[in-house]
């Protein structure tokens, strides 16, 4: 039972995971950090958090559960900050690749028996402390991703952080968990913002987005993401998307031979494939959704 | 000012046209057919129209406007028939690729000085008769590509039709528009196919879209679309498309090969331009739409 909690890093998912503890366990102490201390600041005055700590040292110290939720690239050093200032403490991440976090961490000798990587696979568009939601996990996946070594005590205070927020707690590989993601969240977030640059190119720019519509608006909108987040989880993952992004490409390639072809057949062959599997995601996505509110409800 | 209004094809299209003459202009007459008598029994059943033709002459022959709302493939024969049937009346369809079709029609040496082509660039996933919405088009564009030799009285007709239901007209050459949608609308439903597709084709597909979240299911909304629809659309525009796609993979190459070279400037830029680019795009679509809110009001 984690009774003092520290976050780092204060953004849409920090601030997240304090308003959710904040109402499902009220007597949890909530003690925050942020690079910025403006954010610090404003997470006091919201109330979603209890104390700010000077640094990350000062704010994971009396904590039994410490989530670094900070930017890919910040996280490995501040995990191996917090697993050594708090050294009877949990400490996981909200990193949206796994790998490079342990990686890092292996290569400069830490021990991480006491660090479960984390991904909780939510998110938004909006960042910042006031973008912060309580509901933002409920109903939702988060990946764990522990190795021979973790400390069983430390992956059951993960996990129930979790399920306290309403997620449902999947165990895999980091590198089955880059994989994975590198298909279905950084593939797809390279095309958006690859899309829009390319349409942005061309002279009649002004024009082209004037007549875009709905489609072309949801299509998009994952490259309204925060462009330096996302410069980082492309290259941290690089190793696993560059085999999606050929993937990808291949089959782009096939599909526009067939059209140059008038290939009626093989075109036709490809929406029907994608238009049913997509109909399997839906379904999928809903039963995750409804078990989750049925737990909420029991 | 159209008395009497012919619709052929009732699909989401078709159904939202007449539902929206009828609550904007109530004395029209508004006759439908579709290729399917059980839609045009549904039709009638909904009320959006008066009566069913038994064909598409017979629908025609007595309105002063006709509207062809039918899949891409099958619009320059029906406009055909319907110049013939109905001697004074305007003609015009809604069709998402309008070069091959104006085409079609003169390759038959039909004489289209009443035909005005037009596409409102509105839609959703959902289709069939029931899907049909009187606000579908409301702030929407509607894109007119008359020629030289059209009739000044079938352009306003068309023209002021649109307007009754609350869209904005844009005129401009069938190619340019072909060009615009082969960028905006095309090429993304050839990307969000072909991304399904792809991610389908990969062993762990069920572990794959179980981990996907809400950002995959926006950028794939478009990949739900009627198969043999796009079919037709993508081919029917692959002329424009082609070099679209040709210009999206070289910008996708350029991001991959970045991102190998860990890159942090160029993909930070790519990102960075994609995002402001799409922020303008969301600028202008609030614009049109509140335009048409003062004018709804007004």
């Amino acid at each position: 039972m984690t009774t003092s909690l520290a976050i780092i890093g204060l953004g849409l998912i920090g601030a997240s995971v304090a308003r959710g503890v904040r109402q499902a366990m009220p007597d949890c102490r909530i003690i925050g950090w942020d690079l910025d201390a403006e954010t610090c600041t404003r997470a006091l005055a919201l109330g979603i958090i209890d104390r700010a700590g000077s640094d990350v040292e000062d704010a994971a110290t009396d904590a039994d559960l410490v989530v670094v939720a900070t930017p890919v690239r910040s996280i490995a050093a501040l995990v191996a900050s917090a697993l050594a200032a708090a050294p009877a403490a949990a400490v996981t991440d909200t990193g949206s690749v796994k790998g490079a976090i342990v990686s890092a961490l292996q290569a400069d000798g830490i021990d991480t028996q006491r660090f479960v990587p984390g991904h909780p696979v939510a998110g938004s568009e909006r960042f910042g402390v006031e973008a912060g939601d309580a509901e933002l996990f409920r109903g939702r996946r988060v990946i764990l991703t522990p190795h021979p070594g973790t400390s069983p005590d430390a992956l059951s205070k993960v996990r129930a952080l979790w399920e306290a927020l309403g997620a449902r707690i999947d165990c895999m590989s980091a590198q089955h968990h880059d994989e994975v993601l590198a298909a279905t969240s950084h593939l797809p977030h390279a095309l958006a913002y690859a899309l829009v640059d390319c349409l942005n190119a061309l002279d009649e720019r002004r024009e082209i987005f004037a007549f875009a519509a709905g489609g072309f608006r949801d299509f998009t909108r994952i490259a309204s993401s925060s462009p330096t987040m996302w410069r980082d989880i492309l290259l941290e993952n690089r190793e696993a998307l560059d085999p999606m992004l050929r993937r990808f490409s291949d089959t782009l390639e096939q599909l526009r031979s067939a059209l140059n072809a008038g290939d009626e057949a093989v075109v036709l062959a490809t929406l029907m494939r994608a238009r049913s599997a997509r109909q399997r995601f839906l379904s999928l996505m809903e039963s995750t959704e409804s078990n989750s509110d049925a737990v909420k409800e029991s």
